[in-house]
């Protein structure tokens, strides 16, 4: 009986994601949105068809991490490193300010405690990395200066909102924190990131040479794939985020990662690093959109007390500071006008990232009712309203950006 | 940290299978015998590293159904009606034969009790479609005289192995049976048999309209897995096997599908149909393997007590009987002694459709170990001589058939 109601939940799942996502697309909208809005309208909120399992858990993780991986074979890490300063600060700025002034907002003005104030800051801090990387892929603007920018600040974005995490986490348990622990698992990350391409270059090349004798079809699809969560368990072995692993796998099959050292050792294939392209496409562009439904089916908007004018205007005040503290992580570096509104938009939306700070913080107790109702209208006004005003703003604005690109 | 062991498993999973499949190649062996055999060594029989879980199962179920789809693809209709005497009788008196005999040793010879006997023939009349259909592909006959025959003989044991387990459950829960519950599967199985290949080839040639007019990259990994799991789904609530699904949408897509009545309504679009090939390739690639791998997986060989004489002994009878009932069945079509002999060998494993059978006699508490032990033993056995048996067979007499080959 189980395995009948998986495969209704993947039909379900698949059909209505690709029919509202062609209808976004028609529309003019991000057809992500599409995809997202197919999860609120299966899920918890509206019909409540489609219930959230391990089975379409692990699915939408598996999607995530190969869109990651597919945004890091896409991914030139001399380009990477050169936007290194500017998206640190970008991060830094785009982390530090939600939480500082989440945390004053909540502690001073609507006088919570200490613990529920900082829960609120840190689910303000987070970037959903893969809603930001599709809207700009549909958007047709992935490899612009920008994008290389909020990729980056993305990705240090979820390293520090895990350490964060795990901070919170403690402090919620034993009422105190160990910055030892909170600095082992940044230096295991680091090490992690510097390392993993590496090692994914001399594994992907050995796949490689082995291509030409393996005598069974489909090598590519279940190496590549194998690697993939090979590096995504690693990282989540580590204390990093799983996507991490498939983006480091992603960076090292990219055409232009190149090893300043090892450049002896490991000899590119270039027809082989096309194939792994064409081959992995589908499997791609079938687990990502499972992903994108999850976090609609994960946003319960019939959680909410729409009635209450207290939540109404505390969910006024956390989008608004939201939005604006990533717009001020923006503002820090030294670019055009035009430049830090596009990376600003960019950092904005949640999502899944925001929505497991705010799980974490219901569960655990800390968030009531009232407060996880205003922390999911302020995820999904901050997953949604950035989409848009992005678009908008490349249609009204792009034409100073163009420059600019690749 | 569910999500780490999940990937873990996933890495260890393909991981093995590609390597021992590999080995397998180049030992001259049909791959999928080391694909099997990595489930083995993962699994509870020796080092116990990786568990069967819900996620690893349904991506198992659905690497079966995807595999079916792929036969169904490489399907010709009309050859398939044409076998449908020859296999109706091949399934019937492969089906039969076994039933009869194994019921009548057990009840008779061995003095076990009417339940435990009927669940012993019901455990030897499986064919393990999954692995016939690969052994063939991997001999590269499976697109043969003998393979057609073999392929249509399996799915109809399927659908008899799916009648006959109801009606064992039935028996074991209230000591009876209802023969009309029974015949009302069968009519639900047939009509969902006859329409649903048709109903699939409107939807697909739908979705091939569609194409042109997509805004969103990667609509046919997509839709054609919507189309597959939707009839598996189908196939699920009509009481057949899910693999059904599967195969009837597989064969709706294949190139040489016609619709006798409906030739006006739909059109196919031959680019279409060989880009759906393309694109689900890597996608059937990456999971079929997770299906072999969770037969072997499924085998417990540390459930044997290899030192009972007893069970040393009734495991050589069942051996004998399960290979030898399903030669007789061959040896009922009028066709060359080679010709029957090939398929009486394809239809002898007996892997996951047996092991759901010795599964359920456990867990309802009709097999002590030392039958369950006995069951495990046939299976494994008809599942990985029989490989052996063909691949010799073809060597020596391959010759004898190949005038009747496509």
């Amino acid at each position: 009986m189980e395995a009948g109601t998986v495969f209704l939940s993947l039909v379900l799942i698949l059909l209505t994601a690709r029919v509202l996502g062609e209808a976004a697309a028609w529309l003019k909208v991000p057809p992500v949105m599409g995809e997202m809005l197919a999860g609120i309208i299966l899920g918890p909120s509206l019909l409540g068809w489609v219930e959230l399992n391990e089975v379409i858990q692990t699915l939408a993780e598996i999607g995530l991490i190969l869109l990651l991986f597919e945004v890091g074979l896409d991914t030139d890490l001399s380009r990477l490193v050169k936007t290194g300063r500017k998206a640190s600060a970008v991060a830094l700025g785009g982390f530090v300010a939600p939480l500082v002034t989440g945390f004053a907002l909540s502690y001073w003005l609507f006088d919570l405690s200490l613990l529920l104030s900082l829960f609120i800051g840190g689910t303000l801090t987070a970037t959903s990395i893969g809603v930001t990387v599709r809207v700009l892929r549909d958007l047709k603007r992935h490899k612009s200066q920008e994008a290389q920018v909020v990729i980056a600040a993305a990705v240090f974005d979820d390293i520090l909102g895990v350490v964060l995490l795990a901070l919170l986490y403690e402090f919620s348990l034993y009422g105190g924190i160990s910055l030892i622990n909170a600095g082992k698992v940044l230096i295991f990350i680091a090490v992690f990131m510097l390392l993993a391409p590496i090692v994914a270059k001399v594994m992907a090349d050995t796949i490689g040479r082995y291509n030409r004798r393996s005598k069974i079809a489909g090598l590519i699809p279940t190496t590549i794939v194998t690697l993939v969560m090979f590096f995504a368990w690693l990282a989540h072995m580590v204390g990093a985020p799983a996507l991490l692993g498939g983006f480091a796998a992603g960076l090292a099959l990219s055409r232009r990662f190149f090893l300043p050292f090892a450049a002896a050792l490991v000899q590119s294939d270039g027809a082989f690093v096309r194939r792994i392209g064409a081959s992995m496409r589908p499997i791609i562009q079938l687990f990502t959109p499972i992903f994108f439904v999850v976090v609609g089916l994960s946003l319960n908007l019939q959680a909410v007390d729409w009635t209450s004018p207290a939540v109404f205007w505390m969910s006024i005040c956390f989008i608004l500071l939201a939005m604006g503290s990533k717009l001020a992580g923006a503002f820090l570096i030294e670019e055009t006008t035009h430049f830090r509104w596009a990376v600003g938009l960019s950092m904005m939306p949640r999502a899944e990232v925001g929505l497991i700070f705010a799980e974490l913080g219901r569960l655990s107790g800390v968030f009531d009712n009232d407060i996880y109702a205003v922390m999911i209208i302020t995820i999904a006004a901050t997953t949604i309203l950035p989409p848009f005003m992005l678009k908008w703003f490349y249609g009204r604005f792009g034409h100073h950006l163009t420059e600019k690109e690749l």
